[in-house]
């Protein structure tokens, strides 16, 4: 085992009904701004039960924070945060909404002499303060409800970039799995997908004989396989939704990460793929993992064994048969989940891929992976086997 | 699954040399109060250890904290940490040390007009403020490190209570694996079995389709039940350490408790053969959870299959063939950590059942687990079976 500093302060309120003990968990003369998506949350009514929940506090709103959230947007919520001296963000929605918030929070405290790009630009590391948040999960899929992190794109120039502070660690995140009932199938397969990859990346790397980490990845895999499915079939089954609701803030929390190798090379070329061409977040997920997993089946080789024969059960077979197994049942997993697993399935030929690989090498990420291995060779193999 | 509350902020600092990050934990301004017991500690060259990574604070010490620590030891440090105006401490040692130093914490900020002592009475609900601590541990077991209970013993009127405050959840924890190797082969068979058993409490109750929280503590079950016996024969491990260590931290952090019911009757029957025979409390439990397990199989049913399949990988034969072989194995690793699971290896021969039961019914426990419905004489077939 490697070691490891891991700290998981978010308390969780979960279940129907949670909501309840919101107030309790902001302080009562705070003033609080309200933030959100693209009103969703109005049309659901979880707003109106939110502010109803607030009642007696000084509340703000802020609407219209977008999927794969703005610069150019977040920056309006920063000057109301600065102007009306708030004292306590409140995100209402999914991953999105969640990770905008952070960009306000720390933007809001940041120097106001320093554009606040530059917290992305610094990947988070001078961020020295920032408004406490906290959330009301709407759509389970990225754990940034109870991590440090955020995305944040800048639509004028295309970037898109992470930052990482202890300061954005939400205080407290409501989980109520009645919330998702309401999701639309695509969004819940996306959220399955993603929470999926996000243990994956963990996980599937070489062995350091973790033994309770690989336990906990392989028990959120079990789950996520079992009622993933599940969620799309029936979608107000509760106790379905609060499984998949659960397993996908403990999917990346820091727990299963901690003291094991990480790869998250699918995701570095998952996101040249929404990138360019505009593919939902899980479904770049699901077209590269499984190219990826062939691709590396000799470094992870141990690591795939394992994974064949703990979460899919596969158990005969020479070793190079039962890995073949196990990769084919990842892509039928997203494939019974509605995530196709082709780049042609997306009407994309390839044509596009030296053009991916240029962006990856723009960025510097010329070696991907647990090993760092993955250059800009084998992106492109990894592309183009999942034509 | 049930509705939860969790909170787990304190910050693990894992692995071999992680006391090198202690000193960046606490306040350079703190006034310290290091607590310890026996002085193993002193033996093993941990405290000179941790002094030494402390260099330049303002530092204190109070050993002799004994095993189930005593309300009359602990007010000695009480009266420093009150005289000296300590503020910040730090527990280095076990779970007995851990709880002694939360009682410290509470205690020393209790109204000065009140005795201590109602802490325990009230369960910690009246405490609204505590000296905030950490630790160094060097015996795996109770998970007190990363938790909020502890269990205070009262010589003088033979007491033994437990309390529970956010305001004693530690700040931090150090875990070096490495602190283990030393430990006597008795100490990391109860830790063991200690850490098992509190798994099964929060597991071995009755399915409410929390798969998550499900096959998180089969984990911990099979980590410990693959590396605890490694842990006697190899102490030098790092890895098995490593991994029991983790296993027994996780068991009682709160994680695998929440949103599920718990059970904790063993613990109770147990916590009476300890205080009438002086038992540790890891052999107790071993006593007293094969017979439990038995006595309610049918209440456990369900549940009873699915850690037979799932943790002992047992699949044939009838249910109750396989619950059966489920129980025997459970009473097998505790046997071959050591640990005996007869009264009579322990030269009891039931005699003192009756006055167990009148122990019981004093404290009120006279319905336990987790349907309320071990009565009196549900505990007494318990324990005759257990003889």
């Amino acid at each position: 085992m490697n070691n490891f500093n891991l700290h998981t302060p978010t308390r969780i309120l979960f279940g129907k009904g949670s909501l309840a003990e919101l107030r309790d968990q902001i302080p009562a003369d705070a003033r609080v701004l309200i933030t959100y998506g693209g009103g969703s949350v109005i049309k659901t009514g979880v707003l109106g039960q939110v502010k109803e929940a607030l009642k007696g506090f000084d509340v703000l709103e802020f609407g219209g924070i977008e999927p794969n959230p703005s610069y150019e947007t977040l920056m309006k919520a920063v000057e109301i945060a600065r102007k009306e001296n708030v004292t306590f963000l409140l995100a209402v929605g999914g991953g999105s909404v969640l990770d905008g918030t952070k960009f306000i929070a720390a933007a809001a405290h940041y120097p106001q002499d320093i554009d606040p790009w530059n917290i992305l630009l610094t990947r988070g590391n001078d961020v020295k303060s920032a408004i406490p948040m906290g959330s009301v999960l709407t759509l389970p899929a990225t754990g940034s409800e109870s991590n440090k992190g955020a995305v944040v794109s800048r639509r004028s120039t295309g970037d898109k970039q992470a930052f990482m502070s202890d300061f954005v660690q939400p205080v407290f995140a409501v989980l109520d799995p009645v919330y998702t009932y309401t999701l639309p199938p695509k969004q819940v397969a996306n959220g399955v997908v993603d929470a999926f990859v996000h243990t994956i990346e963990q996980y599937l790397t070489y062995p350091v004989n973790a033994k309770v980490q690989d336990r906990f990845a392989e028990g959120i895999l079990l789950t996520l396989i079992e009622d993933g499915p599940k969620a799309l079939k029936d979608p107000e089954n509760y106790d379905v939704r609060a499984n998949v609701m659960w397993a996908a803030t403990m999917a990346l929390n820091g727990l299963i990460g901690a003291g094991v190798p990480q790869d998250w090379a699918t995701h570095m070329l998952g996101h040249e793929l929404t990138a360019m061409h505009g593919l939902d977040h899980a479904q770049t997920l699901a077209v590269v993992l499984p190219s990826l997993m062939n691709e590396k089946r000799k470094e992870k080789h141990a690591k795939l064994l394992q994974y064949a024969e703990r979460v899919w059960n596969i158990t005969s077979g020479s070793e190079e048969e039962r890995i073949d197994a196990a990769i084919e049942a990842t892509r039928n997993f997203f494939e019974k989940m509605g995530t196709a697993t082709r780049l042609s399935a997306y009407g994309l030929d390839g044509s596009s891929i030296p053009a991916l690989l240029v962006k990856l090498e723009e960025k510097g990420m010329t070696t991907l992976g647990e090993h760092q291995d993955i250059t800009l060779d084998v992106s492109r193999r990894i592309y183009e086997a999942a034509r």
